[in-house]
């Protein structure tokens, strides 16, 4: 069995001291990211050259010694491979050709076409996982089917993802096998980067508290059921983290549904709910506020301690509920440490 | 004992058909709400001008038969009574002067002080009151302390209210001497409302999906707690809804401790977990997603339907997971009226 202590919370085992890491800690926070980024043209271009993806991915762990590396990468990386244009618009965000009717849908390329685009990243998984230390665990991910949709449909990020609700109820057709669409290209993207060396796999779905109470299980928890299940039946010893952002009550269907091994919180979720409702059945991952990274002090020793306690009778692999900011300070990273790792031993 | 359907419901009755009004019914939508709007120089001018203010919020009774009117204001408005400058600036909101140091706060007027400024809404009570067929009651209302502090140390609208967060974790003395000053002010301008013809009061806490976990009891239950409370010790008779927009599995708390009467649900909250978890303690209202307003068709009718279908066990009024948008189309309205009211008799 893999006795790495990441692994072990993802297969259920409650540590004394839990295995942490950080969302986008592979980011703008740290002066030598900003180094590398320095060298892209574009941040397409820092996604898509292995050499570079995989210095960043490695730059926190050798600064921090987190418990796990994440591929540098972006959720969009799917949609570009599936032939949208696409390019991110400094200061603005993404901005990509939109789908919205049957004639843009079949203008995409085929679900098994987007290798050829995605080769570059298995290139960085492969690189990352030669050089990280064999104790560190490399995590794979992708954008969740939804989340990846409301890109595609909106062509942009929008503050309530209205487009991407709007085609649902309007041609539910259309939605359905953009979805389709994309479930099946990144359940190839997913298990070629466990191909090529990725040993966890996370799913974000950023924007699924967007979602009506009534769509919520068809189009987050359905898609993510059928991802983990293919992922797991071609590598069953790979664990699969869920993060139905913003799910609220709606985490607990999820961990009931969905057939992953983790679910990561967001900042939202109540503590003592989450280890009551949830931990009994699977790991949780989360969920310090990333604002106290920025803010700093007692605040956030207090804070990372009581989330360490709170999760400390089940499987938890401490992280934030959110990315951490470009405003954070590398040294509150390192207080947070000493925080989780000074609280029980 | 007041028989009227929307007080029935609130008091935890269950009804063959629900009761409906819907946020934001007074809103851009309609012709004649525009044609009002365009009498007054600004926003805040409409809001301050009692014929207008009267008139925009009886419109909607008039044209869809309601079962209950909502007072036309902002909740911006307590912040502005309390001495901040604001102007809401066409296409992008509200901006006003920051409360962020001790002595932005001394610089507020104390919260006793906010009639003088409110006194035109307190107008708009009674006109509309007068007005109003006697059949259907009047709803008051206020921001919740969270989500107006979070428009007071912004100074505007924020995606995440990052700055709000920051403040309470780097300065909670401040924080929460704002916090204060809203309860107390909020307390003495619902009260006002009520002893000027509102029969009913919702607390909107548009923000509350944004406060972290560890926050949520402190900064949305308690203040919602107090001020239902205060409401209900001068005025027994008149039910408190409160709206914590996006809490999520937080919902179950908030109805547990806020002593509130009834519990407006955002879009994203699941309605069989609302009606198993929530309906036995208290009315729920909600929760039909505003775009099928925009959507209209068979999909409208068949969410209209499930709703209604879904709280048909318990106290429900019938509404809107969030306000009706300025895009939605008036006969749509009036297909989920019959939707509703065809649906069980």
């Amino acid at each position: 069995m893999d006795d790495r202590p990441m692994m072990r919370a993802l297969r259920g085992e409650t540590l004394p001291v839990p295995p942490v890491w950080m969302m986008r800690q592979a980011g703008r926070y740290l002066p030598e990211y900003r180094a590398v980024r320095a060298r892209a043209r574009t941040f397409l271009d820092l996604c898509y050259t292995p050499e570079l993806a995989a210095e960043v991915t490695l730059q926190p762990i050798r600064r921090f010694g987190f418990d796990a590396a994440i591929l540098f990468a972006d959720i969009l990386l799917v949609p570009h491979a599936l032939g949208a244009n696409l390019v991110f618009v400094e200061g603005e965000g993404p901005r990509l050709s939109t789908v919205t009717t049957p004639d843009d849908l079949a203008r995409l390329a085929p679900a098994d076409a987007v290798h050829a685009t995605l080769a570059p990243v298995y290139e960085t998984v492969r690189q990352v996982r030669a050089a990280l230390p064999a104790e560190v665990p490399l995590i794979g991910f992708a954008g969740a089917p939804w989340t990846v949709a409301t890109y595609m449909i909106a062509g942009r990020g929008t503050p309530d993802q209205a487009p991407a609700r709007l085609l649902a109820y309007r041609d539910p057709e259309t939605f359905d096998a953009l979805i389709e669409r994309i479930i099946a290209a990144t359940t190839g993207y997913l298990l070629a980067q466990v191909a090529a060396g990725a040993e966890i796999v996370k799913l974000f779905d950023s924007w699924a508290g967007a979602l009506p109470g009534p769509l919520f299980h068809r189009y987050a928890v359905e898609p993510a059921r059928r991802i983990a299940q293919a992922v797991r039946a071609a590598y069953p010893e790979v664990p699969v983290i869920g993060f139905p952002r913003g799910a609220g009550a709606g985490y607990a269907s999820f961990a009931a549904a969905a057939g992953v091994q983790a679910l990561a919180l967001d900042t939202s979720v109540d503590a003592a709910w989450a280890a009551h409702e949830l931990q009994p059945r699977l790991c949780v991952q989360g969920n310090l506020d990333p604002l106290l990274l920025v803010a700093g002090g007692p605040a956030l020793d207090r804070a990372t301690r009581a989330t360490v306690a709170a999760f400390a009778g089940g499987p938890h692999v401490f992280n934030l509920g959110h990315g951490i900011t470009p405003e954070a300070d590398p040294a509150n990273v390192e207080r947070m440490l000493r925080a989780i790792r000074g609280a029980q031993g």
